[in-house]
């Protein structure tokens, strides 16, 4: 719970009333010194800062609102979580982004805002090969311990979150409407599974029907609470490819996975490659930019087993010999010591990376492989 | 033909014997001034820069080798061409490598060494995805009045070549053995079409049997004929990556397709694109890097026709009205202005750049589209 209840109070207020949103008010508590001082300052000083006295009035009368904090016990009795932005189990990555929701409406376990987290996100349209990708992607981060914030909506979001349940990661489900809305209809089970096992929050009021201008705001709480979001598929002007923008605004890495270039869906991934995110084949590619602490068992490429030198080619050989001499050298080194064309000695050197003999290291040269 | 009768000896001399290779007399012969500077100097001279006797007695040689100009001959009476590095018809950016051949036999239209040329190479094992893939970027590309080169292998190779054919760029196969030596077996057919309509060439003389050692040194014509060279499919280790490589070593750009993430031949590609490639999607890609001036049909995307804005979003509206007003403005600007949540702008500003309306541009600042 909240280190101070009056800041708890506080925040309640602020999320109850109309006058005060995060953006606006955000900026101002930072630059003044956090909540306390904010709420220590005169109506005119605040009225100045606020640009406005109703917004000045709404910040000091929120430190007493005790019908604001009598609402929320009355949730957390009938079993939902109040968690404001001064509370300890508030997630921190959150709390660092320009506007963090003052509170958070939870359900399941608040444990889950204490792990690693990524965001795997997409096309409500997507294909089977986007729910194929999304479902391996998430079992794999969420098996090793990641857990998987994506935002309820039908395909991709539903394929992740569905695949890291039951796993030491989990799943955290962001929704667009009161926790108590049922959207989309058909997930009913999967939200009580999420609920129960796992964690289904909201910035949205118990009761709030899903508006299409929720989902963009509650896109910049899926970016906020992870290190990496990760497009699997995405159409053009798809919801997901804002998300991965406020990531990168935020700071968060950007993953995008390709995929057909003929497929709808893989637009905007495609697109988003073009703009610097990076290329994410599976679960190991994120652990090894985000997490490289954590080890994955690979499911694809893997270096192979060292092979005898025997099997070699003959030119693999001469470059093999010259290097194992060298123990560093570049293509051109090694082309010049054993007189074989250029192309024929990155032929070679091929081969001895794929024999597990050599491999390509900085600047460009070749090693013996340890 | 030449504009030197000497040098086409000299070079037809060097090509035929077993002293010199490209990539040894290369260096020599730019560091000395030219092919006329080598020939008049004294055997000393080219001894201790060839740092071999027996290798600058066949330069001094190879001016007056009567025996292999008249096979040149020959060959030419019998329907090859016979093109060496300082006949007029030799491609200029081949030339620009560190080793170009000496020369290279060809059979068909040497007109295609004229055009621009972008490689589109691959595995030859590859997908139907990636042969649908290569047959449609070969046919864009080619229509535009781009040549496709390509290495005449199964696959990729294959397709590229074949959707080429009667088009305005046409298309040039670089074999790895000699251009009288049938394989692969079941191209027969495909080989007579590209003779007739389109180039056959080979650096390797009549009679080379294809050995696997010849396909890197015929990779490095590939990428050194080619402002830059696609990479459609590849498996890990695949002899498209050399390609690559060596495109990338020569200044040329590197593109590679993206494919599905469970695809064996999309490992190397994959891999070329974490590594710095050009996404490709299709022939506006490369064609947009490479060659701007030529325009292309965009067979996806394209923007749409603008639309009313009564057709937009509340909040669209609200910030179209206010990114009209300031005719440019970041995100930031807009979400202060209107007094939007940032993501709710950033989802508006989408909704705006659909419409036709608004647009992204420098400093990832927002502009009214003209």
């Amino acid at each position: 719970m909240s280190r101070d209840p009056v800041l708890r109070r506080a925040a309640i207020s602020w999320a109850r009333g109309r006058e005060l949103t995060p953006q606006r008010l955000w900026p101002v508590l930072r630059a003044r010194g956090g909540a306390e001082a904010l709420l220590a300052s005169s109506e005119a000083e605040l009225a100045e800062w606020l640009e406005s006295g109703e917004r000045a009035r709404a910040v000091l009368r929120s430190g007493e609102d005790l019908p604001a904090e009598r609402w929320a016990a009355q949730l957390e009795r009938a079993g939902m979580r109040v968690v404001t932005a001064f509370d300890e189990e508030y997630p921190s990555l959150l709390a660092e982004i320009p506007d963090p929701p003052f509170l958070l409406y939870a359900a399941g376990n608040l444990e889950r805002f204490r792990l690693p987290a990524v965001g795997i996100v997409g096309s409500r349209a997507a294909t089977r090969y986007g729910r194929d990708v999304a479902a391996r992607l998430s079992r794999e981060l969420a098996l090793a311990g990641v857990t998987v914030v994506s935002g309820f909506a039908r395909g991709v979001d539903e394929a992740a979150h569905q695949a890291a349940l039951s796993t030491p990661g989990g799943t955290i489900a962001v929704l667009g409407c009161g926790l108590d809305v049922e959207y989309p209809r058909e997930h009913a089970a999967l939200k009580k599974s999420v609920a129960s096992r796992d964690l289904l929050i909201s910035e949205f009021p118990p009761g709030a029907e899903p508006k299409p201008s929720n989902f963009p705001v509650r896109n910049r709480i899926i970016a906020g609470l992870c290190a990496g979001v990760v497009v699997v598929e995405a159409s053009r002007r798809s919801g997901s490819l804002i998300t991965a923008r406020l990531a990168n605004e935020f700071g968060r890495d950007v993953f995008a996975v390709p995929g057909s270039v003929f497929s709808q869906t893989s637009i905007g991934t495609h697109e988003l490659l073009r703009d610097g995110a990076i290329l994410c084949r599976g679960a190991e590619d994120v652990l090894a930019e985000l997490f490289p602490a954590i080890g994955t068992a690979r499911t694809a490429g893997g270096a192979a087993p060292p092979r005898a030198s025997a099997a070699l080619s003959e030119e693999a050989r001469r470059v093999w010999e010259t290097l194992r001499k060298e123990q560093d050298a570049s293509a051109e080194d090694l082309a010049q010591a054993t007189d074989l064309p250029a192309a024929t000695v990155l032929a070679a050197l091929f081969e001895l990376e794929e024999a597990g003999l050599a491999q390509f290291g900085e600047g460009g040269r070749y090693g013996v492989r340890r």
